[in-house]
């Protein structure tokens, strides 16, 4: 395996199947419209893919504690984390860019996908823990992923997808699609 | 099967276990303060409990049409969706009060529950789809839903529990713990 000695076959286990980022028609998403050298799927160098089982050892949760406390557990934890959301499978789309060159994830998001009884019996998005690794920001990497998760959510049939988010990035969601329907978003704390 | 003549054993199929809402401990919520005479999970007369699969017969869709949009199919599509619901268990706890002398739904809402890699590992709740029938909003079914799911999302786990909703309603939900942490709430309609 070469540059990926010590990444056994149950690292690249993937938390769902790569087809479903690879058939996506990506031609009308803002990255494209640019020309811009994004993280293609299945492309080389910066490659987006789904979430492997190895990605602990490629700095999956050190890359989140960039977005909020990840807390210290370790691959263990994680691993068995990994397997409770492939258990569920069509819920959870976590998404990496990897800098291929690094072995390094250096950006994630996540499509959560809920199945509803109103609208139709519709399924509904939401973006959720969408981070980019510091070194990574002048890559528009988080507007790759925003595009390509939202993109991913109509394909899937949803009928719409949310965000919450700080007020300061409303001009970001929005350069993408995303309103403020003038909704609140309230929340009650259990623990740290 | 008396009162129930028409209702198979399938129908009684139940999203998921009912011991989940009966061993939780409900004596710290402000309905139980009261004194109030509440749907108890396996009570009588107004009885909270898990959706079943039988209740498209019982005005499931009828009830959250009063919420939103539901659209016009039929018992198949629903009993797809609960089945679907139902493969992937621990991720949503729809439950439901039944009015058992009419046998008919009059009140629910929906505990969703994500998997997360934040947090410890933690799951994190989000209430959904709270509805309850106009000719029963007297007896606060819709306090006591939001109690009995806000606590069952803690006994599951979950770090935090949160909802988004419309602006009047904000007194109501931090009457219940809920607050604005002034996170903003976007969205992108699809379709209807």
């Amino acid at each position: 395996m070469g540059e990926e000695s010590g990444y056994s076959s149950s690292d690249k286990d993937v938390l769902f199947d790569d087809a479903v980022l690879k058939r996506l028609d990506l031609s009308a998403c803002q990255f494209a419209e640019r020309g811009q050298n994004y993280p293609k799927p299945g492309g080389a160098d910066l490659l987006a893919r789904p979430l492997q089982r190895g990605d602990f050892a490629k700095g999956i949760l050190r890359l989140l504690s960039q977005l909020t406390r990840v807390g210290d557990y370790g691959r263990e934890t994680y691993e068995a984390q990994f397997d409770a959301i492939k258990a569920l499978p069509g819920m959870t789309y976590i998404v990496v860019v990897e800098d291929c060159s690094k072995q390094r994830v250096v950006a994630t998001a996540t499509l959560l996908v809920e199945l509803k009884f109103i609208h139709n019996a519709a399924k509904r998005g939401r973006i959720e823990d969408l981070v980019v690794d510091e070194e990574y920001r002048h890559l528009r990497l988080g507007s790759f992923l925003l595009e390509l998760l939202t993109v991913l959510s109509r394909e899937l049939g949803a009928y719409k997808v949310t965000r919450d988010c700080r007020p300061p990035l409303e001009g970001f969601y929005k350069n993408y699609g995303y309103v403020n329907e003038g909704q609140l978003y309230l929340s009650q704390r259990f623990r740290d």
